[in-house]
């Protein structure tokens, strides 16, 4: 057991989520309640801000602040896509050293969980007692040793709610088309989610494209022709991390725009083939991409998700001050019908920069769909019913003879 | 006063709304109740359907269903965008008589209004006394003799707080610049909608541009640097219908997409002014595009806007029913506090193929913002106020800081 008193510092890494800000609620009260913790800092824009010392004193918000920005979305303190380097480690844990911070919380995805396990390496190489922890967040669900990560599982709410929006829209139309490109450059559970929507065959979406199947162009207009064919109307969910068969990234751009880590980033592949099927299949297409609107919309996060990330944090703090350093906070499911999980940590070594993909037995052979067994995964992480719409029975029934 | 007894033909033009259903079942519900009216038929996927004679019985549908397909977004009925020349509109008066149809509603926009226009016009000249009314829906706003268009209200409501979910997270990443594309072909009137989620100057949308503006992509990167260097992040709008001077709609595709109507379909404008602000001005862009999601959120749907759709459809049927023809339902606002709008009938040739487009008196003198004087138009209409979310005082203060 530790004998540390000291101050927290806690950031934000990467890009926010619906929830992102509930854990560092769960972070801040936690430590706020502790006499073990000085003063607690919050560091503005991720590592960057701690770099440059611009941290602000949580115990200066109100109370009622502290609880109203848990359900706000984005990063309350900002963020970064800053990756620190072993020296840049060692400068950071010098800068603690001499203000006395005993505490860091990186809230974050793999690249936050990479820095935070560095900067844990650098304070033990330099015998300086502190604890780091990471909490998880992200969207793209691709974090290891987790069941799932908090922010998913409300950007999987949005999409599945917005495809069953879309499709009412879609099937009305003259010209039933639409691509609907969901985020997630390297791993599919994103785009995995709207299937959520699906609850018999002529549901939407009735095709679904990850990063993790090499993408072929001819073989999507291929499927896009056949669902034409067999429904009259085609909802097509893509990742905007979709790659062709040499690795690279589909792009409609003609400049790829590069990210603060150098990757070339995804480019607008929704609108791209949308223009692919209205040129070559001579089917009017359309697409849309809600991008940053579906992890920032806070209306539908999902209840369970809040409440989880939320734990997250508080058993994070909680676990650091019992003297644990370099570990994450996780959270494993042990029940599904009812639905219960258990917070556990694991070792920072084994989460940092290890990507999750999504499991092809979550797909059917043809790799352009989504099966059942994702449901069970999937479904009691939104957090209730989606809104559905009845179509009249008279449309129903004609439904196919345009 | 009409003597007329005989059956009602209803059907959804154009592209759908959040409350045209609501339209739908005002008219429905109220013809059901009048003895005057036999068979109350919905003609599938617009004009198209009537023509082909594929029309459900909607007494067919239960009660239940009729109340709530009114929630539901999307045409209930199908939609299409076929507009009748002369010979097709004595065509179809020509099928009404046959089948005793003495009542033809369209709910829809400009182009569904001078079909019903045409009808009017055909069942006159062939001496079949016929009453034929439109029912007003565009999310667009731009039909003449209307205070505002069923539809707009919901749109302007989606689009307005999402733009206050996107200033979220884009004020908390490190490389803040969105173009957020809304729709809107020819008509600014929801491209200015988003600013009602301006309180102050830094609120986005930091810059608007419309289809009334000849667009300038050399004086769009201007604004853009402006506006970055004066706040570190922008938000800008842009309308998927943004022209050159020269007329041509900008597009980020190589093969123009054409509707129905053989119109040039705007081509994802935000996609490529995103690449244009990340490769010329070297500071990172993206664009979101929520497309036929912004009309088909239910859930954001304005209650003022479902109110009043609902009580056109009524308001027109009634009219009917005393033995008018020719006219679209219309609504006049008569107090703006409290708002109080009064429903009237104008002739359809007033309305059919005029576009009423945004008044320049909304937008500043260098165009590129809307100026308060909309908000006091468009305020009242979406129904209470915007979801807001809380600033921590410590980002606030150090905000433009990074």
């Amino acid at each position: 057991m530790s004998k540390s008193k000291g101050h927290l510092v806690i950031a934000q890494g990467g890009g926010p989520t619906a929830v992102i800000n509930r854990s560092l609620r769960g972070v801040v009260l936690t430590a706020l309640q502790s006499v073990k913790i000085g003063s607690v800092w919050g560091s503005l824009y991720g590592i960057e801000g701690m770099l440059k010392g611009r941290w602000i004193e949580m115990s200066a918000e109100s109370p009622e602040m502290l609880k109203a920005m848990g359900d706000a979305p984005a990063s309350a303190l900002g963020s970064c896509r800053k990756m620190l380097n072993a020296e840049e480690s060692a400068q950071a844990v010098d800068f603690f050293k001499k203000r006395d911070v005993r505490y860091f919380a990186y809230i974050g995805g793999n690249d936050s969980m990479d820095t935070a396990n560095k900067i844990s390496q650098a304070a033990k190489a330099a015998g300086y007692e502190m604890m780091v922890f990471g909490v998880p967040k992200t969207i793209d669900n691709d974090l290891p040793h987790i069941d799932h990560c908090p922010g998913f599982a409300s950007a999987a709410r949005y999409y599945a709610q917005s495809i069953i929006d879309l499709a009412m829209d879609i099937r009305s139309l003259p010209t039933p088309i639409s691509i609907m490109e969901v985020m997630g450059r390297n791993a599919g559970w994103l785009a995995a989610a709207p299937s959520l929507a699906r609850e018999n065959d002529d549901d939407a979406p009735h095709l679904v494209y990850v990063p993790e199947v090499p993408f072929s162009t001819e073989r999507f207009l291929g499927d896009v022709r056949k669902a034409y064919e067999k429904r009259g109307w085609v909802i097509a969910v893509v990742s905007e991390g979709l790659k062709g068969p040499d690795g690279t990234h589909l792009s409609a751009g003609d400049a790829a725009a590069r990210d603060g880590f150098g990757h070339v980033l995804p480019g607008d592949v929704g609108a791209f083939l949308a223009r692919e099927v209205t040129g070559k299949l001579k089917l009017r297409a359309r697409s849309e991409k809600p991008g940053l609107i579906g992890r920032a919309c806070a209306m539908l996060a999902s209840p369970v998700d809040r409440r989880e990330a939320e734990a997250l944090g508080r058993f994070g703090m909680k676990h650091a001050l019992k003297g644990n350093t370099g570990f994450m906070a996780s959270l494993e499911r042990v029940s599904d019908d009812p639905y219960r999980v258990r917070y556990q940590a694991v070792d920072l070594d084994k989460v940092a920069n290890v990507e999750r993909l999504l499991p092809m037995e979550y797909m059917n052979k043809e790799r352009n769909q989504i099966v059942s067994s994702f449901r069970a995964y999937a479904e009691p992480l939104i957090g209730g019913p989606l809104t559905r719409y009845p179509l009249l029975e008279g449309f129903r029934k004609n439904r196919g003879k345009r």
